[in-house]
């Protein structure tokens, strides 16, 4: 293998620089509401100008990790890392911390007569009509999944307008008589986000998404719902649950 | 937020193009053995110049992805994404498809007297040294991942010699009576590879990791050993077990 593109000068140094810094703060090393080093700190530091760690901290305040207060300096901001279940039963709203709030956004939703032949074949259509809804879920009002959901069109009928009343997937699920339902399978991908999935979850370009594909059937194996969720790395981290851990 | 750190121009056009391209071939859309588009044609496509594409296809041959051809182009190498699997019971040798043959690299071993005390708790070291694994493994012959594993020193005596010598963690435990452990627990993160680990795993700097902490432990709940696992996100995909799916 060659190592021709593997220098640093591909990679800009204030990523690098970012990227360090929002370890130390989803570690916990630099807890919510400690204040950072000046920007001439993390200069000497790192060894770089100025200009370069102001860039990347503008990206860490764009990622709304840290805020910039006029005089006094940044500090690390209320954040904290979703930790989302991965396990039988998931429920987003299972994954939040006392406190929080979640919330939906529903940026589409369509009926497609022909959807794509790997969607068709997970949900067994046969021939029927797909829905597909494209989310945006939020904690706190801070963006964490970015979801397009595949269901069979007959089998939910009303979702999104159930959706639109009580804000939840499973709420609405529930007010149309799916009271249960079961994770048959989940694969987990990462990779970086495209600049469309960068702008709906308030992320700088090139940031890691986690990619979720999932398929939820009913208890008795119905297909439900196949979708495919990117969740901004820098906010959530995905906990599997194994049975025998309890 | 501010969307001051979104512009394109902080992220290479080229790390854009390689991104898509990489997509379909992992997404099969470009499979085995297929050719590249030439460099023209891809060029026309993006809309960018020749130089731009040149440097996106030599990332995706630094990768092993694609193979040039001198005199009759680029082609999509044999590569398939390992899919990982995640349960009570994994081994990366469950993981293989037929023909693939996995081997691990040890990088170093040492046996650190005061661990992280994270490390420490998990483990229940209550003051034990730790034996300390770094490793790197590759399936048919490119890494896919570079893990950091920890164990009580005086619980795996003569591990890492016997490593040496069968090449793998689950030959060298079951040579040290340890025949069957189950996962305790598992969490995904995603981030970007740190140029230490870019190098381990030979992938482009900016490359994005997935990022596996896991608990093993014996079946009576004693915890064996402490991993985090950085897999290269281009190459491993996770399947998360799901008991009712069988």
């Amino acid at each position: 293998m060659s190592s021709q593109t593997r220098s640093p000068s591909g990679y800009s140094t204030w990523r690098l620089i970012a990227e360090g810094l929002r370890r130390d703060i989803l570690d916990g090393a630099a807890p919510s509401g400690s204040r950072l080093p000046s920007e001439n700190e993390l200069a000497a530091r790192f060894g770089v100008h100025r200009n370069t760690v102001r860039q990347a901290v503008s990206a860490l305040t764009a990622e709304g990790l840290v805020d910039s207060r006029r005089g006094s300096g940044t500090f690390v901001a209320a954040h904290g890392t979703l930790v989302h279940r991965i396990g039988t039963r998931t429920r987003l709203s299972d994954s939040l911390r006392e406190g929080s709030v979640a919330s939906g956004q529903l940026l589409e939703c369509a009926v497609e007569p022909a959807p794509p032949a790997g969607i068709a074949a997970r949900l067994r259509l046969d021939g029927r009509p797909a829905l597909r809804l494209e989310l945006v879920r939020s904690v706190n009002g801070v963006p964490v999944s970015r979801a397009t959901q595949w269901y069979a069109a007959d089998s939910v009928p009303g979702l999104p307008k159930q959706f639109a009343a009580l804000g939840t997937i499973t709420g609405a699920l529930h007010a149309l008589g799916i009271t249960d339902y079961v994770r048959a399978s989940t694969s987990v991908g990462g990779r970086h986000a495209t600049p469309e999935e960068s702008e709906d979850l308030g992320l700088p370009v090139g940031s890691v998404v986690l990619e979720v594909r999932a398929l939820d059937a009913l208890p008795d194996g119905t297909p439900l719902q196949f979708g495919v969720t990117r969740f901004a790395a820098s906010r959530v981290e995905l906990d599997v649950e194994h049975p025998a851990s309890g």
